[in-house]
């Protein structure tokens, strides 16, 4: 069966053609005289102070605080790069329900990436806590028709959330804070259709990255339009086709804030948030004694308006499992526990192409209560009974929460064992009294594999 | 008078705000919650392949090729972003009309960042004329909406653009090209309001950055999307709301090529392409001995519906006035010869701002061929003589071009005496003898001043 050609295939093709040799070489002259220009260009730009001072701060760039897996000196921006991408890659990151994206991944990796050791934990939680804000209030405000025209909100708008948790963080002046937003803003897009490949983290990462590369602009004096939210022609009108007032934030900001209202939704296993409650009511079946075998048909009744992130009814990979919910609740049904290689980038299990036309959608056309994510499974047994399991607040959802303890236990599971009692001993102090030299050294026991 | 309050000055006055001190403590403590799963969900991920590669990646990234003012290696990215933002800071880089935008200061700042030598000089070229082809045929699908509505297109298309030029220069397989196309394109915006700041010169290094990223990320071997182009949520539909079809380029393709039709517009000086006619029908006008005291009245007569990029009809400073057709005509009915600085950061002369009552905009609605650009000064003096000046294709332009000469001339005009001939022999040897590492030598030789 031949590839249907696409749109990016039928372009590739086209960059790779050649014209007859005589018009070949006159575009390569007039090439040449672009790159002539091109020089002139650059080298008259040389003795401008935003150049040299750019120059100077991307040069002198270095990374002090010892963090998540390097021994090498990175700059600034490609730590933020590497930790966002990491930090999202399994899909086991935080979510909000406003945002529809990953805000702790893309904050936290922008914030370490320009810390020093020096600053205090309280400050960089204040930082995560204001990022997280704008989040989701601007996920508020643009989705789900941002979210559903294409846009990836988690590196859109993970980009300017990152920068306000830098300005914070920084305690940048007002004026400073405007730029740093401009910089941010005119770097914030990403693609919602790299779902289920490396591409989705990516988009994390890059989000990470320009919020610390407008920070660095900032640093190397450089501005920039003061107003990238005005409403003609700025980042709300050019991307999202939104009206934005900032105004209209007055009466929602801090009250009582996007971190507890809807709240983050942490996560116990590595796929879409979206399919947290199909898979809790799998559990639920499993318990009850249903396994795939004793299923003639499963309906899966869950909320579609939303977004369109549980886009793989027919997923080809553990990747692209990830946003599946068939897969997610197949696994479950099968096995109870998901096997840890479930996700992994190989083929889906034969078995489950299988089973697959056993498995129907109902979609539900309301939009929840962002705190929670009703999905109903509807079971035919072979021995022709009908169950249905549905659940709402799955563990790790707003209302139905993991605990401290939870959380340390899932970070612990990730550490050599001699690391545990200092990982606790740092999270059980008060917030007020931890400076990131401590987080510092705690990380550093943390990188004893994979150091380059 | 007190300064208008702003949708971001606002939005940065929200980051400030401090809630209660027990709601802060709360929110706190969820944002350490936060803080345990990110590192949980980091630490996770350092041992799967796609971490380690992009790490190894990023950490190995060293520039071989010695260019452009830079004596400590700088990863290229980093060069990427740093070339382009100088080869657009002056406005003295090339434009082709149908990208609205600036082609070979993004394309070669990625190109050049990625080489190390070894190719040769036509293999460069050629890339470029790809990379130019794309971006001209995009323009021309986009334009002037995507422009119109706030996305700066040398940002926008131009990261694409010099993707598809890396693929070309690095000979790249098809499915390759598709994957670096995707990974450029979820990076692929840029706002148009920069213009007048350094953000605009910022949006370019930017996109001469975002390709170099997405080519170092197929170096580590991630996968993404592979057809960013998609007419359902990809990139036309998501940044553009256009329905992409890529068969129709087939009509228009290299024939001649973008490069040649509508062509490359060459500057003589650091303003905004868009008054070069403006310009020079005031040179005739001096020339004619009609110079700013002579002018009671001055209306410019300009295409206004192809972009906004003439926007400052009130520039405050000569960042600004590189936009503003007034502030171009003035300077050259006042000088004749333009100062050098009169584009500057600073403020622009107070003459200037007692004349602007004597200026007014005749805006010209249809949109001219995209070879020329007309326009026309209509000048009523002090002793009552109405004289009208219309220039369609200025100097530089495609229709009246700059030779290799002059480009020659505009590039030896930025060099030491010594380092002419040199430069004046590697030009003028037949392109298919040369190599990078000429190129390179060239370079060198260029860079005795600014080294860091």
């Amino acid at each position: 069966m031949p590839v249907p050609e696409t749109n990016t295939n039928h372009l590739a093709k086209l960059l790779f053609q050649v014209p007859e040799p005589a018009a070949r070489q006159e575009l390569l002259h007039t090439a040449q005289l672009c790159l002539i220009d091109y020089l002139a260009a650059v080298i008259a730009a040389q003795d401008e102070a935003a150049v040299l001072n750019l120059k100077q701060t991307f040069a002198s760039t270095s990374f002090a605080l010892p963090a998540l897996g390097y021994q090498v000196p990175l700059s600034s921006d490609h730590l933020a790069l590497l930790n966002g991408f990491a930090a999202h890659y399994l899909d086991i990151d935080d979510t909000n329900t406003n945002l529809q994206g990953h805000p702790s991944g893309v904050i936290f990796s922008a914030l370490l990436a320009i810390s020093d050791g020096t600053e205090s934990l309280e400050n960089l939680l204040w930082a995560q806590v204001m990022g997280v804000e704008l989040a989701g209030q601007f996920g508020h405000l643009l989705n789900p028709q941002l979210s559903l025209r294409g846009i990836h909100t988690t590196g859109a708008i993970g980009t300017i959330a990152a920068a306000a948790a830098i300005a914070v963080y920084k305690k940048m002046s007002i004026e400073a804070t405007e730029m740093l937003l401009s910089i941010a803003a005119t770097q914030a897009t990403a693609l919602e259709i790299q779902v289920g490949t490396d591409g989705k983290p990516l988009n994390a990462g890059f989000a990470a990255r320009n919020a610390v590369t407008a920070w660095l602009c900032i640093q190397a004096g450089l501005h920039a339009a003061p107003d990238p939210f005005i409403e003609d022609r700025g980042w709300f009108a050019a991307l999202g086709n939104y009206p934005f007032n900032a105004t209209d934030l007055d009466a929602t900001w801090l009250k009582p804030g996007q971190i507890h209202q809807p709240g983050i939704w942490f996560k116990t296993q590595p796929f879409c948030s979206e399919a947290m409650s199909g898979y809790a009511a799998a559990q639920k079946l499993h318990q009850l004694g249903i396994d795939m075998p004793h299923c003639a048909q499963i309906t899966i009744n869950f909320p579609s308006s939303v977004s369109d992130a549980l886009r793989f009814d027919h997923p080809q990979n553990g990747q692209e499992g990830k946003f599946s919910i068939e897969y997610v609740v197949w696994l479950t049904l099968n096995y109870g526990v998901l096997p840890t290689t479930a996700f992994h980038k190989g083929p889906v299990p034969t078995d489950f192409i299988k089973d697959l036309p056993k498995f129907s959608r109902n979609p539900m056309r309301e939009i929840p209560d962002p705190t929670t994510r009703p999905t109903a499974l509807t079971v035919l047994t072979t021995t022709g009974k009908t169950l249905t399991v549905r659940v709402a607040n799955p563990l790790g959802s707003p209302n139905n929460p993991l605990s401290q303890q939870d959380l340390l236990a899932k970070l612990l599971a990730q550490l050599p064992p001699y690391a545990g009692a200092t990982v606790v001993n740092f999270f059980h102090q008060p917030i007020g009294q931890q400076i990131l030299a401590d987080l510092g050294v705690l990380l550093t026991k943390l990188n004893n594999k994979n150091l380059i």
